[in-house]
């Protein structure tokens, strides 16, 4: 695998692969062993044209336990920009010697540029570009859904799909690069996604996405689904034309106690977090034994590391990308 | 010892044994020896809700001198913030493996509402939280003063307290919790420590605090004592209804060319710095041969290496802090 | 080599040793070897007083792949700024262990002054001050131009000067510490320099520079010389009293397609970056064959690497700087 930009083309194998790899990485996220000496002498660059501190600190931990030297590149309210710029800044990365840049940047596509020019050889992995893609926390959605499964069906989870799987993903899927890394990538490991949203939050063309959509929460979740993941509501967004009030979001869409209880007893919340309890989600939902909040951060690391391994091990992939 | 929050709870038994490992790891501080492998693989996250170039520079040093991996998280300005985000970085620095989190905060009780949840397993080090506590600073202080009653009298400092010493504090006690913390450790160690304020900075309730209180420094000056601690005048402070003027202030309780003459041959000047030349300390005073300035410096790089060891290595305490 | 502050006092033996180290660091820097453990132990403080992300990844890259710990101190906005407090702030470094101080500050003299105080014990190297110097800017410009002319004559370019090479510097010299760094440096190295630049942005007593002035930027190129090197405009100056228009600066003054034409068929382009595309250099010079900027880059790890390692190791210098 040479970069990890979204996942829309990933494979299935490569897919499946990174979520394997990731498994065997749990012992050294999970801190059981302390430090991998994989990726010793390799410089990994955290380009950051948007503040993240939890995804930064995500990604600058899975580095450095695989012993890579790891620069953080702050480029918000700097000189640096977007368009020419974004050349040279890679071309300055190139020159000192990057090998991988993780880069979060607010204009979509901002990953795909750096990786198809030829102004870098890095490998390039995709933290976040505007409202495109966001394939590293796709993955540890699926790699946290997948651990379930297959502790419910007492079997090993390595090597697995999320095959048969139902996920219902609820809200603010326009502006969500999450939903989109989620919806490609769930469907690619064989689970049937629905998108819960109020319609002016629906993309246009959503009805190409490989996915059902439904409008009214209480319907989705009365089909049982394995995995509801909420998404965050951006209070930035909450006084646009898109948005009805905050008292209409929660009631509407919000996971309150009323929907907990329409789930069924094995099904897992899943949200992305930051979370705004009583906003999207309920203090008794996010704090519930359903939720998997913090395996997902906890497999975040797991996620990336497996990611930066593959990326920098130079192993074949199965596609172009 | 699990974590350190405060001076207040922690043992004399504690307290030797952290200066006591300070004391063997003065040769790394001090450069003779570079760098000990005792924390490779251990991660330690500088969470600072508050600017204080100075203290996370002292930890950072102090961590990687241990072979440890530093993350610094500048909170300040960012999302995070109080009370429920506060519960969600902690739990964000739990999954992605911390082993010790070094806090400061500018909410007094920050560090303490992280140790005694069940937010976090790692190691909460509390680098100062409001007007509470800021007990590695004290920590050097004792090291400091420690060192230089034991060069005195001729005697190996290990295993010793501070017994019989006395030390003047000067300044705005009610904002400090410097002063705070300095009080109750070096009673713990046995020395008698005399506040010296103006009463409007002195805070309700000092008189349960175990040390004396003078409002008259040129006497407490005069009373011989080993030290004399002058704390930082926050320059913000100085418009307010506690506060004389500047030239008030230097004048009744700056330490100027004529309080140096009050002063044994043989007691020490101590500041936490950075110190307001001219207004709580005169430039003769801050560069004297009494001045331990540096070596207060100096020496909170070897308390800082003692207490994330001790905190890390899981040796046990006396206490349950 | 005890600190590097300037060009203006490094001898010819000391620069030619700086840049034939930096050619055995390359297959560092440019990573076919991975990592150095020379300076493994030692602590570097990149202490910047002025942003410039671009210089301080290089030296962070730099000290790095020697396996140096590094500590980032952005002191801009903070307390810290200027004369006592310089002071405070070197001690504290000194008393934290700092054995390299990497500093940038927007005072000419800065590096000076940490170097010839009693302040500080670290080897100090000067990473831009003021309008003064920026030494291994000029250093990696007179690596890259003296690789160039040894694979033209076919020749080691180890142990060489820039005996007999013919420079050509334009733009706006009163503002830039990189031309003064340079004209001091290549001259020390043997090459002939001629600054272009319109009157109003030469400073007063260029006429004891050791190079020459021309103000046609035609005539300077018609000589035939074997680099030119562009100065940054920098925008803010760019209504003030000493500068022309945009139009008239690019016209008179930029590097264009007709300019680029006049150049001998091995002369080389150089710009210390980031360049203004469309104002001193058009982007077809910037992407020209002859440009060397991205060389430059990539070079400025291998002489940083140089020249920590060259301070770190106390080598005997031919100077007392």
């Amino acid at each position: 695998m040479r970069h990890l930009l979204d996942t829309v083309h990933l494979s299935r194998e490569d897919a499946i692969r990174i979520l394997d790899v990731a498994e065997t990485m749990s012992d050294v996220s999970g801190r059981e062993v302390k430090k991998l000496p994989a990726l010793r002498g390799r410089t990994v660059v955290n380009l950051f044209f948007e503040d993240s501190t939890r995804t930064r600190i995500s990604f600058e931990a899975a580095a450095k336990r695989l012993s890579a030297d790891v620069i953080n590149f702050s480029a918000k309210g700097s000189s640096v920009s977007k368009g020419e710029s974004l050349k040279d800044t890679a071309q300055t990365l190139q020159a000192i010697g990057a090998d991988a840049v993780v880069i979060r940047h607010p204009a979509s596509g901002a990953a795909q540029r750096l990786a198809r020019t030829d102004w870098i050889d890095a490998a390039i992995v995709n933290a976040g570009d505007g409202t495109h893609a966001h394939p590293t926390q796709a993955l540890l959605d699926a790699l946290t859904l997948r651990r379930e499964l297959a502790a419910r069906a007492g079997v090993d989870p390595t090597g697995r799909g999320l095959d048969g799987a139902r996920v219902v993903i609820v809200g603010d899927v326009l502006h969500s690069r999450v939903a989109r890394s989620d919806v490609w990538l769930m469907h690619t490991l064989g689970a049937r996604v629905t998108l819960v949203a109020p319609p002016t939050l629906l993309p246009v063309g959503v009805e190409t996405w490989p996915c059902d959509v439904e409008y009214n929460l209480d319907a989705a979740l009365a089909t049982g689904p394995d995995a509801v993941m909420m998404l965050r509501v951006q209070a930035e967004r909450m006084h646009g034309a898109f948005f009805p009030s905050v008292a209409e979001y929660s009631r509407r869409w919000g996971l309150n106690e009323h929907r907990l209880g329409l789930l069924t007893p094995e099904a897992i919340i899943m949200h992305p977090g930051p979370m705004n309890r009583g906003l999207e989600i309920s203090a008794a939902a996010a704090d519930s034994p359903r939720s998997r909040v913090l395996a997902q951060v906890a497999n975040g690391v797991a996620v990336r590391m497996a990611v930066l391994y593959l990326v920098l091990s130079g192993a074949p992939s199965t596609e172009g990308a």
